[in-house]
């Protein structure tokens, strides 16, 4: 049925809003339109990919990792990603799913770590040439619901924190607030979904928002 | 004796010159004068960078490195690198000699496989933010003498070729190339030096260009 070029879809939101859970929900509603969909996530996605995110999620208390290295080692990660999966994927007509993607390295590394959103856009346009998802959805709640939820979810897991997780509440706060200026943005890109309701909840707007695109874009 | 600011040397060449016999020698020479040298390499430096370079040395022939990605990852090895060991070396009066640098990013990653010079310089600019080596020894040599060496060290190491020991003789007179057009380019950073020739005269060009170099900046 699809024969023209596919559609790039990404999921963006901070830790413990749920993306994990609905990454999967979102590649189910499209494969229930009858799509070919490749789901997929960020930093990794590939064998090489994944190398390079356990290098970013490592903690090395005494050697910690540099801004500008951090910065590199997700674009790295990222046209390899692109190279090897994503571009291949949306050639041959399938929809792409991906958990996290470059809005991620604005809200992290940007508004999480204060580097300044011109340089990560120079890393942006140096690897992707113009290419951004067609449309991302961002599960978006208030820091203390997002908290809550991860710490319950540490509780459960019993292993050790990585590099990200082991951050403070004004960073998470500063990542949500990076998430927002990049929605405002790009308002025709990005869906906003209030992410602290029940998660059915939260999956009736999923589904709402992705087959009113899809309707458009078929 | 040295309260200024330390300078930065680094050796630049292909497969099979003698860099890595040739990077203690220049260490010694700044040693016998009585500054205090930090000796280093890249891909690599530190812990992380090594780490990086292991995944940049890594055969996978089931997922081929984009050339992209590679650049990304040698440039993040590098941050990391200044920022954790070259910077507070020169910032505490120390001499940094270092086996590679972005010389050879530009001779292998761009004459090597010919990633636009533009481009390469793009992640130059992020990283570096003006930072230049102070001395640039390179060793020169026509592509069949390093070939004869590099099949010699590899019998006696009997190990198998990492990434780019595997290339061709096309890629390093490309190579070779890339190397001489830098050097063109900053002709009072680099110095040539004539490296077919037996070690001791090889050393001998080696220690006449160190010497005239730190008398000139004392």
């Amino acid at each position: 049925m699809m024969s023209k070029r596919g559609r790039f879809i990404t999921l963006e939101g901070g830790e413990g809003v749920g993306k994990s859970t609905n990454v999967g929900f979102v590649a189910e509603c499209l494969e229930a339109e009858g799509l070919e969909v490749v789901r997929t996530r960020e930093p990794g996605g590939t064998a090489r990919g994944e190398a390079i995110r356990a290098l970013l999620l490592d903690p090395v208390p005494q050697e910690p990792l540099h801004v500008d290295a951090e910065l590199l080692l997700m674009f790295a990660a990222r046209a390899q990603h692109l190279a090897e999966k994503i571009l291949p994927a949306l050639a041959r007509g399938a929809w792409v799913v991906c958990d996290r993607f470059t809005d991620a390295t604005f809200a992290y590394q940007g508004g999480g770590r204060g580097i300044a959103k011109e340089r990560i856009a120079v890393l942006e346009d140096f690897v992707q040439q113009g290419l951004s998802p067609d449309l991302t959805l961002l599960l978006d709640m208030p820091k203390e619901a997002a908290k809550q939820r991860l710490e319950s979810r540490l509780r459960d897991r019993q292993e050790q924190r990585d590099r990200f997780e082991q951050e403070q509440a004004d960073f998470f706060q500063a990542v949500r607030d990076g998430y927002l200026a990049r929605a405002e943005e790009a308002p025709e890109r990005f869906a906003v979904i209030d992410a602290q309701h029940a998660l059915d909840e939260v999956q009736t707007q999923i589904r709402q928002t992705l087959l009113t695109r899809v309707a458009a874009w078929r």
